[in-house]
């Protein structure tokens, strides 16, 4: 009778498990095991049984994990090399990891794009949020690229790219093995192509109205990041008419969709001439170079020489790479953040806007705006928060999991 | 040289002021000057020196306020059969809270809506986040609906009134006096026309491509809630095809949202039969009502029925009125908001969505999440979190006060 519009993600065709190919590993008896039954993605390897045998296994192996007294708790990726020794597959006993099992996850992770985004420019895969433990794939239209932060997905890469081939049609499929992760996973840092070929040129992205030129094999991360698109779309609305300041600006993210929006001109800012390059090819190819520029340099300079300047500008963004990227780095972090605002407040014309974003993990929202707050007080300023921000729903969240929460964006009124 | 988009708001020509005509109160030793200097906008009874004088300033009173040591502070209004005792309204010693104080107030706050706003239907005044504390306007074209909830406001409503036709240029101004505020201020319940005419019929508001009807003297509130408008929009992105159910639904909220996004069929749970006729006239309105059906009764009872029926929904939203509207309510609320999710998880497809609002300020964003997760767990479901909402812009925060953020709605995606 119900006619749905969201049919079951494809089911893997699953073959009984041959029980001996599968090795068992073995929470001890402290791990938190309750954790894990909760939804909770990780096993530490000071939370496993760790004898000779699991130590010789090769990272990437498939494995059972039981907890102490025996009872199956999930398939899990093992690698001995990774303070991340386990990561969750799949509750299902009988699961098994092959091309038909990525191609469910990668088929039920694009209903929710498909649902979402007219266009297929997107975050296709958000690693555990997705179900696809460490695993990030973003999608430039008919070329996605791969980033294996885990050591089984470089194992089973072959299962992986030829299951995203089959469900999202793309042409091209690269790897981009330079994710910070790797390292940690004791993973090589090889960019390879798996499918078709890498594009001989920026690929242009249209988000928000604006162009974006995403370079797909020499740029910083994945060429673009896809997780501002809400936050791009909130700041053009502030924008009409408005001069714009746009501070670690990369490829020019908010600037551009401010232009998008009618600002009457942009600034971009960035200590990277390429990704400044790039922006202005963007600026170019909307029409808007014109009303667009660019300064390199530090960014803390930069505000301090503006400031100096006496510049003024209606909308003010800064989106700086994370300075709190994990909880030994939060006080310098939260102290850089204070500092961002102080310096950025003052060039914010009386009722104009100030949106100061982190993309810190370790600093969550209310330590964030608490930094954010006292750096503006500190300019003399008084603030409004009109709008908060997370990352746009192509990068869902694992509630079980803090790390999947990392982006935030502020956007303060300024007295 | 510098061309705003962004003009300062018109100042108020404030005269000097009689220093005799304006009382003093002051701040107890113990009291939090600290909090008040850094922003925070009350005084509460505790924290003042109650002398027979202060006890004796009619209620709406102007006064100066003073740190236990005589150091100016602010001006406040006073009310002393409030427990906020004292609500900031301005730190310039010199201001003067008459009707040009109001209108620069006002036209701040209209600066950012017009920005925002393609059509003159929003909140215009967010109480303490626009700075006229307790004090809230509702725009619908050229009427606008004003709740005093501070004994000052009803005082000046004269000038309140002037200023807000001044600025905005509508023809008509309520006074809707229902608000749960103005019983702890003390206050009576009398609506008022303060200028022009009510509206003898509901007004259609069109928002996100939807029409509701609003009740600006017969319903709850306002006759609308116009802080769900991002949350509404977020659902609408996900609505294409698909079943919606949309319980707590008020005039229609979500359920017409979604029905503009393309659902084939929205049914709305409501304990009140008037909201739901509003809801039916505004999907007739919208050319909808053959895909639109409403059932009257205990969201509970329903959400229990719905479940022994084996209902099932691609799209699933509870927007409940605030379960926790205080602390001494925050577990009792913190388990029924588990109880929704877990009677309203079972009723969503598998790979559907479940929108779940809670608009209890004393139940913060990761107490809410927490127990929407248990719910949801407890049905035997895993989510994932797709995005996080809060009220839309109209409806600033002002960061010092807690209470000013108080809207919280969580998009998950279920398994």
């Amino acid at each position: 009778m119900h006619n749905s519009a969201f049919p079951d993600a494809p089911q893997p065709l699953n073959g009984p498990m041959t029980q001996s190919s599968t090795p068992t590993i073995r929470l001890i008896p402290k791990a938190n095991a309750r954790a894990l039954r909760r939804g909770f993605p990780w096993v530490f390897a000071n939370e496993l049984v760790t004898d000779r045998r699991t130590r010789a296994l090769e990272p990437g192996t498939i494995a059972r994990l039981e907890d102490a007294e025996r009872r199956f708790l999930g398939i899990v990726a093992v690698n001995p090399n990774s303070r991340i020794i386990g990561r969750m597959l799949d509750r299902d006993e009988e699961a098994v990891i092959d091309k038909n099992w990525f191609a469910a996850r990668i088929a039920h992770a694009l209903q929710l794009r498909e649902r979402l985004f007219d266009a297929p420019f997107y975050r296709l895969i958000h690693a555990e949020s997705d179900g696809l433990p460490g695993v990030i794939v973003d999608r430039f239209g008919d070329t996605c690229v791969v980033q294996p932060n885990a050591a089984y997905a470089d194992v089973l890469m072959d299962d992986l790219a030829a299951a995203l081939a089959e469900v999202t049609g793309v042409k091209n499929i690269l790897k981009n093995a330079g994710g910070r992760g790797r390292t940690l996973e004791g993973l090589d840092d090889e960019d390879k192509v798996l499918l078709g070929a890498a594009p001989d040129a920026p690929v242009p992205v249209q988000m928000n109205g604006a162009t974006y030129m995403a370079d797909l094999t020499g740029g910083q991360k994945t060429g673009l990041f896809y997780d501002q698109r809400p936050n791009h779309a909130f700041t053009a609305r502030l924008a009409d008419g408005a001069k714009v300041l746009d501070v670690f600006s990369h490829v020019g993210g908010f600037a551009l969709a401010a232009l998008a929006g009618g600002a009457v001109s942009a600034l971009s800012v960035d200590g990277s001439a390429p990704a400044l390059e790039l922006a202005q090819q963007g600026a170019a190819a909307m029409g808007a170079a014109d009303r667009f520029e660019t300064r390199q340099g530090d960014a803390f300079d930069v505000l301090a020489a503006l400031g100096e300047e006496n510049a003024i500008f209606d909308v003010v963004v800064c989106d700086p790479p994370a300075f709190a990227p994990n909880k030994p780095a939060l006080e310098a972090g939260l102290r850089a953040y204070e500092r961002v605002a102080r310096l950025s407040a003052p060039l914010v014309e009386k009722g104009g806007y100030l949106v100061l974003c982190s993309c810190s993990h370790a600093a969550d929202l209310n330590a964030f705006q608490g930094a954010c707050l006292r750096g503006i007080g500190r300019s003399g300023r008084w603030a409004q928060l009109v709008h908060t921000g997370f990352a746009g729903p192509d990068h869902p969240l694992m509630p079980q999991l803090a790390e999947s929460g990392y982006l935030k964006a502020l956007v303060f009124r300024l007295q």
